[in-house]
């Protein structure tokens, strides 16, 4: 990585004086536009066409910059909120092996009960 | 960070035989869903509570795991279809920066025009 | 209202031989994907300007277009998983009102317990 | 329809004062959760999975339920925004038949071009 992008984006607010418009609130609703962009790339394809999707010369990059956006309001919110993203996600991969025991769960993808 | 993430996921979901239900389409519905209860976390804030959020006991780890969430999602699509999101987001972010000059924008958050 | 709306898009997929493409997933993420470009128009107003946002001659069509998206993909889904959605709403909304009663929730607004 | 839906969202929120959390912004953040949870039924279950879901004696009813909460915060949007969603809903159909005419994209979805 060329550098902190976290560090980027602070700057890139901040050389806009944009950080007003950077509240938690705001940034998740951001995010979740983002995201609403990104399931809609592939809301006609079949799963099968979603597997070759970056392939394809024209939704292959929208796919890409998709996927770029939410990164990017994601980073930002975790840097407004103080949060380490990639703990919280390992953290959360953990409980996922806690609650989804392989022998029980193989081949079937269902909400487990919470643990006790 | 402890170890690969993408890595860590991609074992997760061989050692289940979940690579069937990791289709991109299926991946990006996922992210989306969680997106979307990571904005429900902020609806009925103010943007100054949305500030504070993670100083409230009950709601700060909420925010927290839906991140998480959102980012185990974002890396394991990422993984999928061969992104490497690092510099996919640096790139939306040069781009950002040549459509939205720090004089023009100041201070002031709209759409710019697409680049010519 | 001019004439029912599910059956004018039942009619709308059926000339175009789109039925194939309307399953409930992808309609589901569809409607995502419209929700998404919803929330997306007031990601950097204040509660206050959102209250006005049907003044701003370009706000103000947009957020009235995507509405009518989100209806028209929600219709349609209704239609084809067979759901009456007025019906649906008003039980949901008697279930709301025993569950929040107006004594205790006057003037905060959060998730109540689920029902015994 | 027993009574008009949005004049009853009205009610029940002026009962418990809750017009001051429904704002635009608020209500299209929880408009977009609601649609986050409805997508998050679909997203493991295959497009053929997806068309009998009514049928399935716990997922059915959560489908129902999550369609019935969009549509109540899409119709307070609605009433507070001033926005006849039928009206509006017509009116962008009517715009999708002049964009998508039935010879051209029969058999065939994708994004059509902005009409002249």
């Amino acid at each position: 990585m060329r550098e902190d992008l976290a560090a980027r984006l602070r700057q890139f607010a901040a050389e806009r004086d944009w950080e007003q418009f950077h509240t938690p609130k705001n940034l998740a609703m951001a995010l979740s536009g983002e995201a609403g962009e990104l399931v809609a790339e592939f809301q006609w394809l079949t799963p099968a066409e979603s597997a070759n999707v970056m392939a394809d010369p024209e939704a292959g990059p929208r796919v890409r910059a998709e996927m770029a956006d939410v990164f990017l309001y994601l980073t930002r919110l975790a840097d407004v909120l103080g949060v380490d993203l990639a703990e919280a996600a390992h953290d959360k991969l953990d409980e996922g092996e806690r609650r989804y025991d392989a022998e029980t769960y193989r081949g079937t993808i269902r909400k487990a009960p919470p643990l006790p």
